[in-house]
């Protein structure tokens, strides 16, 4: 069988490969048929090229004509929705139903037109007009987008699906797409969908370009190439800091998803008004999905008492009752297991006595740890333990929480459980603000995983959650305003300038006029007469 | 006489200082009296230290609190305005009247002033709100901010009362700020009205502090430390690159504003048209200050004409009719002759033949090039000579002048200067998009220094020009955006939430409320009865 093609350069082409790989059925552990190519540098070299030519077309066509693609691929999506679960079942084990053909896939779709209502819109690039010196400012597309998804969402952050790519055409960047090697077939095809939707809504044919793997090192010289712009990353610490770093040393920009454990203090008071309710909703958040979430609880916080004890109990029993789910992949199940030894390493003792299940897997796991040992070594036993595992902190008292807290590195989400009596006010005040501080999104009273694609949300966090804290993955339209630079016209003549600038609102845009937000047009000047 | 002092946790104390630096009087080229001191790290640490307190305090206290404090600062300057000059002036020669009186000193008055409209304001923070998932979000401050300031504007962007330190405290971040070496005495004179304007509001009193000088390792070691937030900085490129470094490194934010030629393209037809006023508008701006502006036009681009030579001739004449003006500095004077040496090393001649003037001067000089040989070298013909000297380059033909357009660095602005009657309309659509691409500001006509300070302004551009081409470091309420981090909240209990996404607006914060953008309350829900 001839190895899988890739996308470059307007064409479905074999690839130039130093290499090839095959995907594995996570539940059988047995490879899948296809061989797919690793690239070299001639085909990310081609690809870059090509993307340039591309970005010279999209920056001067309209919104309508970005939107139009988003939505059409949307509609392809759809049409091709139980396909698309069904090989992404089998390369990932997450699930047909209910994960992908009711959450996920629909979460795909609904991104992709979203992002196309929003590049319609023009709201996102923030349209800015001082009538008095004619200054008039908006956000612009940056170029060429690299963006690289994940393991453990196949549509929803999929390099060629998610919404990176989704952010990136819509604010008018051609992107680069790379595939993951745990799900390459899924890719490949929304690759497919996504060219024939490029093909027929007129965008430049190399608008979408798609390849499976390359080398490391070819991965970091993509980022630092000069026509290379942005990257949209999603995936683990140790790839994100190496491309980071390629960006960073050459002036490009990194937006980067890539680790948080999603801290969950659990306040007395609450634990003896519901502690069922909480078990619960805990041991549902932390296994979903086998725990391959980046909101995942992953660290629990609680002060030493009767309730907490019983908390720990209750989860260990309830993860004991069943073995561990099937993970992504084999790296993902090492990965898991060394986490989990790094931890216990650091002072934590394993709670659970569980099995693990069929495939690549592991046994749910909850650990514990007091908060004087963690305090010891907060680092390590900060330690991602991606999948169905939590830590437990059982602090002695306030204060030892508070310093807890204050150790925390950044995270995506940070939830705080208290009673609806008003008993743990006082001690949520105190942890509050230096909690908020660490986290992207603060919860009160509910679990972290669950990313509502509203235009409030945020999912980013300080460092190292992330690469800069003022920017959101998800919900839109701030999404978009990743991949774009600002441009100010200055003295501009009229019919020169971006429509969304000019003084008539070519739509429903809001445009911030001389200090107020407004869908009108620019106020015509009184005429003063003499 | 006994060193000068620091500003470090509250209090002006000795510094621990590793060695003193005197300023000298750039006309004169003599020293003057006092000694000022190069900080230890003991100082940065300390300092480090008292502000993390700081911004535990700070994060607690309402917008107005911030805002009282901008605004009596603002007055404190004002009040002092004409001693602010005459001390800037004998640092650094850049005159008493007009510069610091109508110029400056105003500009850096109104900028406190606007940054704290902002802060009471509160649109800055983009507050949004979902109600259907009740997800609400907005910017919130960072934490301990240093602001760098460079030799140019003694007060428009010192570190102690410019625009970074004016947007990091708008924010509710406190600040380290670093003096420069070129004007000790007035950085110091206004840290000293900021630490009474400090106390009179009841500020943190480490919100402000202030060192004059460290070594350079010391100051890679304060963006790197943990404490530190994000670096706020305008200067050289050399420095400015060192300390990207070190923050990207440790996932600091780094907004950096470090170097810019500011192209400036000349058409055929509006040099037929008018000459005289382009050769009078570019000898102003770009002589202006002695040239020493970020947005000083140091690259001309034009074709092969009459126009252009008679330009070239005419400007020289200008150029000549005048002794170079004094710079700032003796480091600036070198790095000026290195700049022009450098750009003629890579094939540019001379066609000036004036004379250097009083103190640190260097005559004013234009250079020219043709288009081939500029794009043998681009790079080095690119070389930053700051300060009273531009360089002419003569295009064979449109496309060798697309090409040299896109071999352009990032800059701040970025000028096309074409012919009222259409002529030269064909040639500017084929130059805007890849010249707009490459800068902050785009400018018809008009020359590019005068940084006015409204909203719609974009001082930043595509690096090396700054750090990050999404955000502007003049404009407000823009600036604030800077140093912030997107906070979500996520069925946060509404008494729990920030001001600014409760029900009621408190103010007249524009915020985002389900897709519209108002200044109303969040809609009551309609009840719906059984």
């Amino acid at each position: 069988m001839p190895t899988q093609p890739v996308l470059i350069a307007g064409r479905w082409r074999e690839a130039r490969a130093s290499g090839t790989f095959k995907a594995v059925n996570p539940r059988t552990k047995k490879e899948l048929a296809e061989d797919y190519p690793i690239s070299s540098w001639q085909d990310l070299d081609e690809a870059l090229d090509a993307g340039v030519e591309a970005y010279r077309v999209m920056r001067t066509l309209p919104a309508q004509t970005l939107a139009n693609f988003l939505d059409i691929y949307a509609g392809k999506i759809q049409a091709n929705l139980q396909k698309l679960a069904e090989v992404a079942d089998e390369e990932t084990a997450l699930g047909v139903t209910p994960r992908f053909t009711n959450g996920e896939i629909p979460r795909t779709i609904n991104q992709l037109q979203q992002a196309a209502a929003a590049a319609r819109d023009g709201s996102w690039a923030m349209p800015t007009i001082d009538t008095g010196t004619g200054l008039r400012s908006m956000l612009r597309p940056l170029g060429v987008v690299c963006v690289f998804g994940p393991n453990n969402f196949p549509f929803a952050y999929n390099g060629v699906a998610g919404g990176d790519f989704a952010s990136a055409i819509a604010a008018g960047n051609p992107v680069i797409a790379k595939g993951h090697p745990s799900h390459p077939k899924t890719s490949q095809m929304l690759a497919e969908l996504a060219f024939e939707a490029v093909k027929e809504t007129g965008l430049p044919e190399s608008a979408v370009q798609f390849f499976q793997r390359s080398s490391r090192d070819d991965g970091t010289k993509l980022m630092a190439d000069h026509r290379n712009a942005a990257l949209g990353f999603t995936g683990s610490r140790g790839a994100g800091m190496a491309l980071k770093k390629a960006c960073d040393d050459n002036g490009k920009l990194a937006y980067l998803e890539m680790s948080s454990i999603n801290p969950v203090v659990l306040l007395p008071g609450v634990l003896d008004e519901k502690l069922n309710d909480i078990v619960d909703q805990f041991v549902g958040s932390c296994l979903l999905g086998c725990g391959q979430f980046c909101t995942n609880p992953g660290l629990v916080l609680g002060l030493k008492s009767d309730g907490l004890e019983s908390f720990i109990t209750a989860v260990a029993k309830k993860f004991d009752e069943k073995p561990g789910g099937t993970l992504l992949n084999e790296a993902g199940q090492k990965s898991l297991s060394q986490g989990i030894q790094s931890i216990m390493a650091a002072g934590a003792a394993q709670v659970t006595t569980g099995q693990a299940g069929a495939g690549f897997s592991v046994a749910n796991t909850l650990l514990r740890i007091d908060g004087k040992a963690f305090l010891k070594n907060p680092e390590q036993c900060q330690t991602e333990a991606f999948g169905n595992s939590s830590l437990v902190v059982v602090a002695d008292d306030l204060d030892q929480l508070l310093a807890i807290v204050r150790t925390l590195e950044g995270n995506l989400t940070g939830c705080v459980y208290s009673a609806a009596d008003g008993s743990d006010d006082e001690t949520y005040a105190a942890i509050e603000p230096d909690l908020s501080d660490r986290v992207g999104r603060l919860l009160n009273d509910k679990m972290p995983t669950g990313v509502a694609v509203v235009a409030s949300q945020n999912h980013g966090g300080p460092y190292p959650s992330t690469g800069h804290p003022g920017f959101t993955a998800v919900g839109f339209p701030a999404a978009l305003r990743r991949f774009a630079k600002l441009t100010c016209y200055d003295n501009v003549r009229p019919e020169r300038l971006p429509e969304l600038l000019q003084n008539e609102n070519p739509g429903t845009a809001w445009r911030w006029i001389d200090g107020e937000v407004t869908q009108d047009a620019v106020p015509t000047p009184v005429a003063t007469t003499a």
